[in-house]
């Protein structure tokens, strides 16, 4: 039946016989120098995907014969980074032919040469290419313009500037997009922050911003290879939620009510309501309202109590109407919860983890890394290094509360037992009193925290930590969480909460309920400390805030 | 002056120069044996975590002297899968002390002995546990019960059952917490999947359950594995958009306009209004309608026009009233983008992308695999080692239809050149026509595909792919993107969209232009693929569907 299928393809479709044809684009995609010397050059393997090995092994000759062509091989593609990214910065190439796409950075035409500043995103330095009178589309120059996308193929040189090892001799340029330099908004000059912020889709080509894209994404990884390698499995906490655990104060409603049918927008009138002027919400999507998730721990404790160890990582979102620096309305959050684990555990792991991610980025990305060392704050490594290689401290509340009183130091905001800390008192513990050292406050009074942290003996405190690191403040926060049912039944009416909403997350202490514990920690923030970047709106690609969901 | 106020703290709290003091849970969270056989034991190597291990080679005095405690070490905890996840199945193990923390599965009591089965999520596996009346705690064995949490320590000793090679001889059991067996939800015999649904808190405590989630994580992994190791960058795409670029229809809403203020519901008269009736929009949250994004993509194209390869992972929504096994409301969304690429290159890559996730589950989750080829679909092991090994074919849209036009095959569906490809079209193909080899099919007619959708020089057609697997069907959609100016806004016109709220879309075409391609793939079908499950609803933790948003 198939074989017939396929002699009736053929005699319908002959010239699909042929050898599979490779694509133009394609062919220029892999210019690998002859002899490839990336594993030497830049101490990363060249890697071909195991899989793509695999298929290609198979006798091509069975999948083109039958009918249609096979699928090409994918392999990874040589960008800036493996070439000018290794220890010699380039060096091994040298003498090599090679091709590289990207964006012009900057175009200096000189007496006899031109130099093209070629950027392809794989890291913040640009391939210096020199162009001739002779170089071949050396007539298409006045279109090599800031923003432009081009193709230059050359052979990589020595570099006699002193800003590069290498640069290269350019034998073609195509220029693939031209970019109008009158209106280009990404000049070479420095633009504000708030101007890049309303271009939000060209900024990535900037320095800074394609830094901070490379060192989040690093840290991500970071955050996905900590956790794999400790045995926690990854779950997807839902972000549309009918559970008003959280109070609907800060939530996004969530609805299909207000659909915008009438031309000139939703009319008033044909919202669906009940006899007494209220929303109907039984015909709305859910039957009932839904919110957008403040947080996915109560569903992480779920799955803490069925597959031990788990974390999130998703978008979580507050209609807080805070137009600050540190304040976005969508965030992503990165919650670990641990079973069969106490506020130590809780604080061993947000230590271990945190040390893990800045590690990871000062030895993985050592050139964004030293850009914002330079150019957003100074200092910042040695600041990343003092978190990775000293002692956390912790520190009860209530000694926090004693040392902060004994500073005779004049807060702004009253320091009293049973009060929150504020950022001045925090930023005070972490960066005088300790001298610099990251420090985690715990146990703290029971009124000032949520209603699913573990009551301490003492009936005042709970099994409550905040992480504090010096110059950002508070990182992380975490808890043990009530894991005794009466207890936890208790804090709920104490807070006026609706224990019938919380059915579920109840009986979890009802079967098989064990001691657990967790944290949050908001991956933007993370970013920031991570960059020192100011605005936390700089550190998500495309930043929500009051009055602004653009692009 | 840090000084001082370490001296301070020290008058203020003595006790705080006390040596760390260990939590009694966390000295019973590593009960590795005196020498630990792990690595030859599982193939596993035991990580204790590098920033851990620089953080304890620091001088611990230094830490402790100064105020406060420092933080404990964070290590991997040992779990069954360690132990019985090897090549020999925990053979290594026996004579070895070791403690087990987990949920009872069963407990069977027999004349002299009584087998609990312990199962700690880690693996499908349970630890099967032998307790005697001499065991310390056998008094509390009444309420050892399916679902109760127990912590059980004892010796590792070759089996007599011919289930498992090894066992535990317990000396201790400790039930942490209870199960009351008469309203606990999961019992031992099977339950309906249905009503698995309304427990979706304690679902992954049975075996199907836990092996999803197991896979869905793994799957998740190798999705970052294999796009970081051929340098792509994660971007997180934005949740909430206030660019209706796909048209509303299918969208929710997302507003702050229905607050709760009134007791016993909102009030239709409380929703800020304009003068003829309309929905005040410039009162809401972002002064405008905003809705939960049905794709990242638009967003993934601008950065990929500057750091080359990117890809995102992460929540997208439909509104669409589906009560299907095949539809959610919410689900989470894989979509690279390839710059300087054309189709070929994208095809290329979703192959490759395919074959490495199956492949690292087949080799990763080997037990949970062998789990869904005994339970829920036979033969999926030989279904996916045929997706890895076989050559995926490509074959264009024309074809495909001249293909099911010459097969003489009657289909429900009307097969013309112009109309799109139903289900039973795709499955014959490539289970019929093309004898159980996944295929792609590219280069569909205009009129039934997007926008954006790059025009081939036929005038009729665009670059478009779909990936179709035996059994399933469509897995995976792609394009290259139209990157030319004039034919991207002749398309918009063409479909009646407004191209003024293209406009950030249209600067990537005016700026720097580069020939590009992605696809996309809903992470709960793939789920659903590698694993066999029928219902889409249960490929993920809590599933969001018309008329339910619980948990």
């Amino acid at each position: 039946m198939a074989a017939a299928a396929a002699a009736r393809l053929l005699r319908l479709a002959p010239r699909r016989l042929q050898v599979p044809k490779a694509s133009p684009l394609a062919a220029l995609s892999f210019p690998l120098p002859r002899t490839a010397p990336l594993a030497a050059a830049s101490g990363r393997r060249q890697r071909f995907c195991a899989a793509a090995q695999a298929s290609a092994s198979a006798p091509a000759a069975a999948a083109t014969g039958a009918a249609g062509e096979a699928v090409g091989e994918f392999r990874k593609r040589l960008r800036v980074a493996d070439v000018k990214g290794g220890e010699d910065e380039g060096a091994a190439w040298v003498g090599k032919e090679l091709a590289v796409r990207g964006w012009v950075r900057t175009c200096r035409a000189q007496r006899t040469v031109t130099f093209v500043e070629v950027n392809d995103g794989s890291c913040l330095s640009n391939m210096q290419c020199v162009l001739t009178p002779e170089t071949e589309g050396y007539d298409q120059i006045d279109s090599v313009t800031t923003g432009a996308s081009v193709l230059v193929e050359g052979v990589v040189a020595s570099s006699q500037g002193g800003k590069q090892k290498v640069e290269l001799k350019v034998s073609k340029i195509t220029v693939i997009g031209k970019s109008d330099p009158t209106s280009f908004p990404i000049q070479k000059k420095r633009a504000s922050r708030e101007f890049l912020r309303t271009v939000a889709h060209l900024r990535p080509r900037t320095n800074t911003f394609g830094a901070v894209a490379r060192v989040r994404n690093a840290l991500a990884y970071a955050t996905h290879k900590f956790f794999q390698d400790n045995g926690f499995v990854w779950v997807s906490s839902p972000i549309i939620t009918a559970s008003d655990c959280e109070g609907a104060g800060e939530q996004f409603y969530v609805t299909t009510l207000l659909s915008n049918s009438a031309e000139g927008g939703s009319l008033l009138k044909d919202i669906p309501a009940t006899k007494d002027g209220r929303v109907d919400w039984s015909q709305d999507f859910f039957c009932k309202p839904a919110f957008l998730t403040v947080s996915g721990q109560l569903n992480g404790e779920t799955y803490a109590s069925a597959l031990f160890d788990i974390y999130t990582f998703g978008p979580t979102f507050r209609a807080e109407n805070s137009n600050t620096a540190r304040h976005l309305a969508e965030f992503w959050m990165i919650e670990p919860e641990l079973a069969f684990a106490d506020l130590n555990d809780d604080m061993a792991c947000a230590t271990a983890y945190l040390q893990y991610v800045v590690k990871y980025i000062l030895e993985n990305c050592k050139e964004d890394m030293d850009f914002f060392n330079t150019w957003v704050e100074k200092g910042i490594i040695d600041r990343l290094n003092d978190v990775v290689e000293k002692n956390f401290i912790h520190l009860s509340y209530t000694d926090a509360v004693e040392l902060l009183l004994g500073s005779k130091k004049e807060f702004e905001f009253p320091v009293k037992w049973g009060l929150d800390l504020q950022s001045e008192h925090e930023r005070y513990i972490t960066e005088v009193a300790l001298g610099g050292r990251p420090v985690i406050i715990r146990d703290y009074p029971k009124e000032i925290k949520a209603f699913y942290m573990r009551e301490n003996d003492d009936g005042k405190t709970v099994a409550a930590m905040d992480l504090l690191v010096p110059r950002v403040g508070e990182l992380i926060g975490g808890s043990q969480r009530e894991e005794r049912l009466d207890y936890l039944e208790a804090r709920l009416d104490e807070q006026n909460l609706n224990k019938e909403s919380y059915w579920w997350y109840l009986d979890l202490r009802r079967y098989g309920s064990v001691p657990h514990a967790g944290f949050g920690l908001g991956f933007e923030r993370l970013v920031q400390f991570a960059t020192g970047i100011d605005n936390i709106r700089d550190a998500i690609p495309f930043p929500r805030v009051p009055g602004s969901a653009e692009f």
